[in-house]
């Protein structure tokens, strides 16, 4: 019944989900807290004024805002709003925590945000991001570890197969110089260049002429971008001014610091790789997954913009999974959880202290245990709810078995039995699970 | 600055504290599933007219509501709300799937929720609940399961001292039938009686008087209530009547079945303990900790509230852990967490490089490693950095080592130190770890 769905853009997750969920966020802090990472957890919401003006008009729309209480709330006006991203929050916490967090402050987040966005396949009101940040760093070492992380993270996941591509925005700066682009036509630029994953050569050319671009200058910036040695014209052309060399020697630079750490094949510079977002500065990368539209993680360095948001001027790297495309490349979730290793049917309800103390007994051996808790008192429909909960075993305490201090376990895959003593059922079963 | 705190009445939570939270979150976890618990996760928020009308005036007032989007936000009206508490989503939940949820349904889940309550010591406007449930159980053993769980969480969180308050609605009822309170007022005496713990006797006669009880019954109630032999009393008077009768069954028929689990000094039929919220119909608990005001834990059974949320009619019962004031009291996070095994100073920008892949190296051992990102050269002050960091080991890799493969590792508590060949490296510490 519709009127109990959860709101439109949100979901429920039921156990098997939460467990694959769950998982997959366990080794991603694992492989975080291996690079000296440390947690940061902040409120869902923030003040409306520390999001507002953060995330350009379109972004802004998409703000969840909450109506203020009380005596205000009739004013129709907000003065909170849901976390739009953990960027945001870091810059604050940075700027509150000045001079006391240890610098450079590596912190990592894996928690929901909110967009108004409209839903559709694969895109949530509510989902959870995974990021990594360095703060207080200029060294190309934090963004080689930043995306060393990423790569183990995604090799432990069993993502099967996925490609670092790898750019620099002074790399990009000497791009636009090399091919003579007009300085006023540069961020236009790069967004049209953006689309070169997305659409073809000639449409890309035409909506660079479009911003004013001239037709020579837009054919060759598209076909050497799109050319089978494009990596070779664009480090000649990069070669042809400080800019370029500036990027190219940064590319160069942090792809050999990565060397052996991320195998060879799955990282490439890119000369056409852009990331939407303005506020990067140095290093940028996307990770790209056969079959999965956009990429599945991205990041780059962006000094300048913890001072915007609000924090102390500090150079800044960092990255982030998108967790939500990852879960289906490795087969989220399955029908249903195991949740038990033993059920204990009830045999009677003058027989129910004993099977609820049996029960105890095994949790204190640390099996799970589940008592029915049903109303039927048939043995043959209680196996059948044993087995839909997966348990391994039933732990059958019937009259005769209370009166020899033992109990009946019965493996529910096999259906053979066995009668062992009350005070050795939980060694019993522990050794057999 | 008060312009980087975070929103009124919620907090940042740095890594030491993380830490102690989700280590306390992951017992709580492991607990409830050795109980056959399964997980359930839910939207932060719901339809806002999910969630009006199901916690009184003044709990509707508490309500974080969002206000529309787009062209409808200028409206001032809400269509969304921040979860109160997890027992409404379960209710949703229960009605969305009913038919397909494993019956009983056994859920946990430990989730913040929000209320617009006035700030204090203590008292927070987004907070974390830790809840368990049955639903579709009126089997004593639910009751049973869920207060033997949350012992035996209170035990592995190590809570030092604390007692089950257990009463029963039935109870109650027979209590007033035997004191003879007139019908039309009981529910007002319950609340009043409720105040036994905080006011003093003669206060509680005294607004029991207000309400229209006879001066002699409301003396008799609340002094047997109050007496040393309370629990002798009260039997007494409940045997007169069938009510009383079967509240005392109730209440005997689940101690007998925690009786061994809950060692008997923690937990006692306490006549006097009502519990505020009215919904409750059979077994009650409360879990008092010396020195914390009010309960660490509570719950009880609420046959009818699933319908009345909008599920399907399901016997329930459940209970709730209070981790906010549980956490003080186990001592919740240190001054710093240790954030690394290793620290790798970095020699100069040319051995950069090498120090990156040794870092690589013993992170692939599994150990934690922090490299050195910031601008410092020299090793004293990296040296500082490392102990700040609370690595138990520095890998120093200068030109000397690099040039015999090898590298000096320097345990940061006795400042020994050692020159180990790179192979060796991961081992050397793991052993020593």
């Amino acid at each position: 019944m519709k009127q109990f769905e959860p709101p439109s853009g949100t979901r429920d997750f039921l156990a098997p989900e939460v467990e694959a969920r769950e998982a997959a966020f366990a080794t991603i802090r694992r492989v975080f807290e291996r690079y000296g990472f440390e947690p940061l957890q902040t409120p869902a919401f923030e003040r409306l004024e520390t999001l507002t003006g953060k995330y350009g008009e379109e972004g802004d729309k998409l703000v969840f805002k909450i109506l203020r209480r009380g005596e205000h709330e009739a004013s129709g006006e907000a003065d909170l709003a849901l976390r739009y991203d953990l960027t945001v929050p870091l810059a604050r916490v940075a700027a509150e925590h000045s001079g006391q967090l240890p610098m450079p402050y590596k912190r990592y987040a894996i928690a929901p945000v909110w967009r108004a966005d409209r839903p559709g396949k694969g895109r949530f009101r509510e989902f959870t991001q995974c990021d990594l940040d360095v703060v207080g760093s200029s060294s190309p070492l934090a963004d080689a570890e930043v995306v060393c992380a990423l790569a183990d993270v995604l090799d432990e996941l069993g993502v099967p197969e996925f490609t670092f591509l790898v750019n620099s925005r002074r790399a990009l700066a000497g791009l636009l110089e090399a091919y003579q682009v007009p300085e006023a036509l540069g961020a236009g630029t790069l967004i049209t260049l953006d689309k070169l994953d997305k659409l073809r050569p000639d449409a890309v050319a035409e909506e660079l002429v479009g911003r004013g671009l001239p037709h020579d200058t837009a054919e060759a910036l598209v076909g050497d971008l799109n050319a089978d040695d494009a990596v070779e014209r664009t480090r000649k052309a990069l070669a042809s001014n400080d800019a370029g060399r500036a990027g190219l020697d940064e590319v160069d630079q942090f792809l050999a610091l990565v060397d052996g750490q991320v195998p060879a094949e799955r990282i490439a510079f890119t000369p056409r790789l852009v990331r939407g977002l303005e506020y990067y500065t140095g290093v940028i990368f996307e990770v790209v997954a056969p079959g999965t539209p956009g990429s599945i993680a991205s990041g780059g360095r962006y000094d300048g913009l913890i001072a915007r948001l609000g924090g102390q001027d500090a150079p800044a790297c960092g990255g982030s999974l998108g967790i939500e495309r990852i879960l289906p490349l490795i087969g989220e979730g399955s029908d249903r959880a195991r949740v038990a290793d033993v059920a204990v049917p009830i045999m009677g309800e003058d027989l129910a202290g004993d099977a609820f103390r049996l029960a105890a007994k095994l949790r204190r051996a640390g099996l799970r245990v589940v008592t029915y808790l049903g109303a039927s008192g048939k043995l043959g429909r209680q196996l059948k709810w044993a087995s839909d909960r997966g348990a391994r075993y039933a732990a059958i305490l019937g009259p005769d078995e209370r009166a020899a201090d033992e109990v009946t376990l019965r493996d529910m895959g096999s259906g053979e039995q066995a009668r062992v003593a009350l005070a050795e059922a939980p060694d019993w079963v522990s050794r057999r699970s």
